[in-house]
């Protein structure tokens, strides 16, 4: 890079493989949604609303638009009408070409409504996937966006095929010929849904009670929602939301059901949960549009979306590290056949064993076992300063260590796991004491302090984020796995390096190395030795297993070459 | 709702308000970014990419069409265009109603070109949003949407106008006047993106490296991106992904880009996360085509997405509970005041007095801890069963308790903080044993294996799911004031009924009342004080703690009606 080497200006930047570390399988099956509606451009209705929705539930969202609108919160300003071939064709392509799982219809055109029943229509019960009808006559903010009333026969004609059909009792008044159908209490709900379950010989109906709260016996004001299961009844009881965000409430509650569907729910559990979702929405809302506009803003799609991309925007340390054992996933032949591998560990016993010989471990564990940084300590010929650095970061390590032990407790499945676990933070707690009192003697530390104000060197921070990674999105198992390398590899290190222990005894490398020779030492790992065996036998995926404890060696491997590289001028 | 009481098959579920409890504020000033681009209906690309990316990084998505494209990984079928007119009343809409943060564009017809940059021409650079502009001449799957080289004239003359332009190699020749731009080495690369910038004065151009990709010294394919920031240079470097899922990676990640930047994050910082996300989202990708599609498959734009919803539909316990504190959220006064009245009492000491005063917390605490339950130990008139079933769930609770404690200890800031969790944990153990040995002797429980299988009842479950949520979405201080009223409440419902005790010593409902009035009660109280006081000094959010005590003191209630109301045909 010769053209630019002199430019102080120009700063490399390592983008790493994907995180999170431990809970994602590489082309993950997501369930698929498609919505057949129209868009509303300012994003709280149509077509946007339910990709959000799609999002928000982890499914793959897929649209085929019937017309553009031009609206805000304030109105519906125009609709442009997409051409009948270009609606079908892309009807059409989206079914050759994708998965799709669940179909969910918001407000169509004449022509969208032919071209669903003709493709429908066409399809055997068993292939069509799951149909959920919006039939959208008004938008919340009272516009009428169809008005042609053949539409409303139109969706009568589409109800038959569909799983579920969720009128408002607007909608339901004009699927029935009744223009003004007053609903004033539980009775006339039930009562309206059974008529509609029949008139349009859908087979399943939600009846929305939003548009007719009613009060109970202390004053509060109560929405009822009816699901008409077959020839069920169940009632969806909810406190009244008083909030200004219902702008796009009926386009996303039909989404949030189709994509529970696509998960594999059953219609009375997806049904909860959309009701869950969009009542929550509600209640949080959003503030996104412009000041003069004072009602009907939009509910909040993405309340529940964590943001860890957050973190990875703003920590640079967290693009050091890459999956590297991940670049061999798909060169992996275990990979296949990873439980019955594991059923015959089971027979045989040691996991650990087997753990530290799979080709996708052994390369770290041996350059973790085998360090440079561990001879340089039994020979003595390691600059003090290295040494200091390592032993200063490794403090910090344990405190990190000890707080991840204490998660790992928080996930353990019985009591006397929790009770293990608990007991390791304070062996921890000792070891740290331990390491205090060494280096207040070797390095004359006075203040105490100092322990607290240790700065986290990369390695260091990249170990840390892992752990804390696998934390977030692992399960208990996962963490255990994790734990293991560190305990195991100082015993197994300094096994390996036992021969060259040559610097003299009263020396702080000396006795450093026969810490981890000494007979406590090796009971730990002996306990560290069951549990690993019992979290393994309880986990079928190998795979991952070894992609932890190979991703530790390395990290590992990595806190020492920190240390032996240390020069206080890169500090 | 006699009409159909006599149907067996009626069932009432109850949604709750909103959760999580603790992290969400309502009305949130959601960041907004509107795509301005073309659809894609298989949802890899387009709009549909930008939705997602958007949703995925927690921001309200808007979108402006400029024509739909039936398309999927296999290939573009058709391109309809949206009329001129309807685009600049979407555009201008938009711009009027709602906040728009930062502007994507992506694939645009030479209309649509016009209408942005009268609209941002007209705009001073202050007003004008964020604009990443994301020159998009030909699909990843080869097809050429754009064969107008006047759209190409037409994207340099909005780029001036934008804060980032993002092509890649191929784009960047077309803008230069070159068909076939070869780009060997990074040097091509930065020498590239120095000429774009120039060429169309675009203040910061983002040259996309991945169809350039160079193999460094160890034979391994990586890829460069080139940021020109001003007359900076930063150089991103990744592994070259091998996947097949690279459909939608352009529009994904300058969407990511608007995204971090309507979060507020620097250009520089911005580019990055947006390179990560990207690079994950291709290397998780996402099986969604049907088998015969064999290439080009979509990335994977929610691979960073939780799925909370998922407990929401499976878990009835979960709808529950009401945040009925939060009924009085829009009428509370105290709520702007907030900052200021947590000066106030850090200047004058105890933050507990103030939170059992507050008036959303008074009604909670007072029916806590004035509870009928305690009452009717005191004076031994409460039923024994019942009284088994109190202890047994108070025993579930304290294993839970102490996970929560173990949590706790995992988020303590300081090195003391943890210490005193992880005591505090060893205390419930102890108390459990007690419990333990009470019921044994008590009730004649021979099988140890009693403990393990106690059932939690609905009040626990509720109150278990409460924790687990300020676990999952609180900080340290928020899990602190709900670990709180349990450890508070019980000595001071025990002080209230002091007189009261008249059940005769040595029954074991005396010597539960002596518990919570004994020294070593007493003292853990003082402490929990103490702690009390430490966390909310920490805090400038009053509401929220308010908010939490009250929660908890009414989940405590509960728990005891679940005991004074037990029966066993309930059970």
């Amino acid at each position: 890079m010769s053209s630019f080497a002199n430019s102080a200006s120009t700063r490399e930047v390592t983008i790493s493989n994907a995180p999170p570390y431990v809970a994602l399988k590489k082309g993950e099956q997501l369930p698929t949604v498609m919505t057949v509606a129209t868009s509303d451009p300012s994003g709280g209705a149509g077509i946007e609303a339910d990709l959000k929705t799609f999002t928000a539930h982890r499914c793959y969202g897929l649209t085929c638009m019937a017309a553009l609108t031009a609206q805000t919160p304030e109105g519906v300003y125009a609709i442009h009408e997409i051409p009948k071939d270009h609606f079908k064709l892309t009807l059409e392509t989206n079914l050759r070409d994708m998965r799709v799982d669940a179909i969910k219809t918001g407000m169509l055109t004449k022509a969208a409504v032919e071209v669903l029943y003709e493709t429908f229509g066409a399809m055997t019960a068993d292939e069509r996937p799951h149909l959920v009808v919006d039939p959208v006559l008004v938008a919340t903010s009272g516009s009428t966006l169809v008005k042609d009333q053949s539409v409303i026969e139109f969706i009568k004609t589409l109800a038959p095929l569909a799983t579920l059909l969720t009128p408002n009792a607007y909608e339901a008044g004009r699927i029935l010929g009744h223009e003004n159908l007053e609903l004033k209490s539980v009775e006339d709900l039930v009562k309206t849904a059974c008529e509609v379950q029949k008139a349009t010989s859908c087979p399943n109906v939600l009846l929305k009670g939003g548009h007719a709260p009613w009060v109970d016996a202390k004053g509060q004001k109560r929405v009822t929602d009816v699901l008409r299961l077959g020839d069920k009844t169940v009632l969806y009881q909810s406190v009244f939301c008083t909030s200004e965000n219902t702008h796009g409430t009926g386009c996303t509650l039909a989404s949030a059901i189709a994509s529970n569907l696509a998960h594999g729910e059953s219609l009375q559990h997806a049904v909860f949960g959309g009701i869950q979702y969009v009542h929550n929405a509600i209640e949080i809302g959003c503030t996104v549009t412009q000041p003069h506009v004072k009602h009907n803003g939009p509910i909040n799609h993405i309340y529940a979306i964590k943001q860890p991309l957050q973190e990875m925007v703003e920590d640079l340390s967290y693009s050091a590290h890459a999956l590297r054992v991940d670049d061999n996933r798909s060169n992996s032949t275990a990979s296949s056949s990873s439980s019955s591998l594991v059923s015959q560990i089971r027979d045989s016993g040691s996991f650990f064993d087997y753990l530290i010989a799979d080709p996708r471990v052994k390369p770290y564990w041996e350059s973790y076992t085998r360090h440079e940084f561990v001879k340089r300590v039994a020979d003595g010929t390691l600059a003090r300063d290295k040494f200091r650095f390592f032993l200063e970061q490794d403090y910090a390590y344990l405190d990190n260590y000890a707080q991840i032990h204490c998660i790992a407790a928080s996930k353990a499945p019985t009591t006397e796991d929790f009770d293990k676990s608990v007991h390791i933070v304070s062996e921890i707690k000792t070891e740290m004491e331990k390491h205090r009192e060494k280096m207040i003697r070797q390095f004359d530390i006075s203040d105490m302090k100092h322990f607290d104000q240790i700065k986290m060197g990369s390695a260091l921070r990249n170990y840390a984020r892992f752990f804390d990674d696998v934390a977030r999105n692992g399960s208990w198992i996962h963490l255990c796995v994790a734990l293991s390398p560190c305990l195991m590899g100082y015993g197994h290190a300094l096994r390996n390096f036992k021969d060259k222990i040559t610097v003299p005894k009263g020396d702080i490398y000396h006795s450093w190395c026969e810490d981890y020779l000494a007979p406590w030492y090796v009971e730990a790992m002996d306990a560290g030795l069951i549990l690993l065996d019992r979290v393994c036998q309880m986990s079928d995926d190998w795979d991952t297993l070894c992609k932890i404890y190979a991703s530790v060696c390395k990290l590992e491997t990595e806190f020492w070459d920190a240390a032996l590289h240390y020069s206080p001028e890169t500090d």
